[in-house]
């Protein structure tokens, strides 16, 4: 396989300092941008991690953008990180690509294939759903536990220590993802759009959700879902949700418990197929928590709430909530897979 | 309010023949195309109705193509009848346009001015949603009672017969319009998706959608979804979910029932906003039943079974199966608000 873009991208290594030793480059590609950094391969788990550099660059989901598109987008924010980190590409001893869109064994062999042709073989690569990266943002690059992942749409993904995995949710609002922030926003637009034509009862997100949009009637929300149909608009009424709960309407705290229920029930089917608790459920396993849904809020913590449904059934799941980007766990998994190599525990992806 | 097109598109009537009578203009236009038809405004109530033409064109909702394509749009399939019913301008003694997008006073008011433009004050104007002419077509131009229209989309709507009127539904799938095709579908697909990632029970859904649709396993579902979201792509996969539940699937089952609740639900809040029923329900209002929902199937009837849940708390409702399409409607609607003048019994809209 070709190399997608000129050698010009990276001839930048060439002017660069001498070598100064090994790095891990870690990749986390999202919906809406794409962050690498640099980390020293041979660091010690220091806190804060020694990042050495850290770039962004727009998306680089393969369905969105095109997979021309996705692959320059994915070769300038690694070569840039490296120019501002001041190593050159053979510093390199691994990479970890964790991007949206990677939801088959055929799209991860297409970027493993390509990536192998920009690095020579000693170079470790390992390409992931963007989830992954999430996970390994709140176990140190460790690829075990569950992470459940709530922003504008949510997934469920884990992993067993011997490698196997699973996922639930993550398929898009028209598939049902009710949980997410988008799931939750519209639900409450639904519930306003009922209160008004006498399907459902009156609710204050009916003057909450007016007042934040700057409507004068519910007629108007019509006009305004048609206008832009990006789910990234709807879910950022989820603080008006919040707030209306909050402040005891019944409506949207009904809202909240079923996004609830809808958030714990991704984390335990993933949970129960890869049998993470173990037989009687309290084996211990990291539940990582990341998105703006599961973000504490004033009284109402949805993530809270999560954890303690979680935990009626699975008693062993511990909370993790990241101090680190998932670019960082990204690279904290190339690092931790070179490492278990190293110490004869070998987790190979490739 | 200028004329938006020229007027070369009116010309064709200085070549028609002379005038042969009044007639009727009636217009529906829904979510993929217009049609017009033109009527006798001196027709008796034959069957079938004596139309002298028909004509047909593309989408005319200003929400989906901007308002200048909707007028033309409009103007063409109109001066087009009039062309082939071999009569002129002068011979229009009324119009009635049912347009889907037409859902505030202001968008009525627009089109009216509009109208005026091109025809003389002496010809009644009607301008409507696409749903009125739905009712009218059922209870042959006399606005009273409700229609539930059920197709890609669903709406109820209602008038009584002193020309109140309500609405319930109708705001699209963000807004949670759930027992249209669309909304029926996509919950079956969530079902699918669902059982997959082990969040639902088992269903037939999945061996019979993923047949349908010629896809190897539930994963391709979400990049099917995301190849093309018209919501009549979606809405097309109903007769799948009808034969699930006809074969005895529980899951299919239960997201018909839902349905029916979703959709009677809609039908009794118009209704009871506009006291239809009379004080104990029994007083009796046609209820008309339009889209591809509601036609009978083998066994599973879901406009059967909705016409039993509203007929419980009202029984007066009876239900009319339309005989003509929505665009005849249109055109009785002015007929009969014609013939009410003349009765004395005046209900005048513009």
């Amino acid at each position: 396989m070709q190399r997608h873009t000129g050698r010009d991208m990276w001839d930048v290594e060439e002017c660069q300092s001498p070598r100064m030793g090994s790095v891990i480059l870690g990749v986390d590609g999202g919906a809406s941008n794409t962050v690498c950094v640099c980390i020293p391969a041979a660091m010690p788990f220091n806190d804060p991690l020694p990042v050495l550099s850290r770039t962004v660059a727009g998306c680089s989901n393969h369905n969105s953008v095109g997979e021309d598109r996705a692959r320059e987008t994915l070769e300038r924010v690694m070569s840039q990180a490296l120019l501002k980190a001041r190593r050159r590409r053979s510093n390199v001893c691994a990479v970890c690509l964790a991007v949206a869109g990677v939801n088959h064994p055929i799209d991860q062999q297409r970027m493993l294939d390509w990536l192998r042709d920009i690095f020579p073989s000693h170079v470790k690569l390992f390409v992931e759903n963007d989830a992954v990266a999430a996970l390994a943002s709140g176990t140190m690059g460790k690829l075990h536990g569950c992470v459940l992942i709530a922003g504008t749409g949510t997934i469920a993904y884990g992993f067993t220590s011997d490698g196997r995995e699973a996922r639930a949710a993550g398929a898009g609002p028209v598939l049902g993802d009710w949980g997410s922030g988008y799931g939750i926003s519209a639900q409450a637009l639904t519930a306003v759009v009922r209160a008004y034509d006498g399907r459902g009862p009156e609710t204050v997100l009916t003057n909450n959700m007016l007042d934040f949009l700057g409507l004068a009637s519910p007629d108007e929300l019509i006009g305004w879902t048609y206008e832009d149909q990006s789910w990234a608009r709807i879910a950022d009424l989820l603080p008006v949700v919040v707030e209306s709960a909050e402040s005891g309407d019944e409506v949207a705290n009904k809202i909240l418990h079923n996004s609830v229920g809808e958030l714990a029930s991704s984390v335990k089917a993933v949970v129960q197929r890869l049998d993470l608790g173990g037989e009687d459920g309290k084996h211990p396993f990291p539940l990582v928590m990341v998105g703006k849904v599961l973000e504490a809020n004033k009284r109402w913590d949805i993530g809270k709430e999560v954890i303690d449904c979680v935990t009626k059934n699975y008693p062993g799941a511990y909370p993790i909530h990241p101090k680190v980007e998932p670019a960082v766990g990204a690279a904290l998994l190339a690092w931790n897979a070179i490492a278990s190599e190293l110490d004869g525990d070998i987790r190979t992806v490739q």
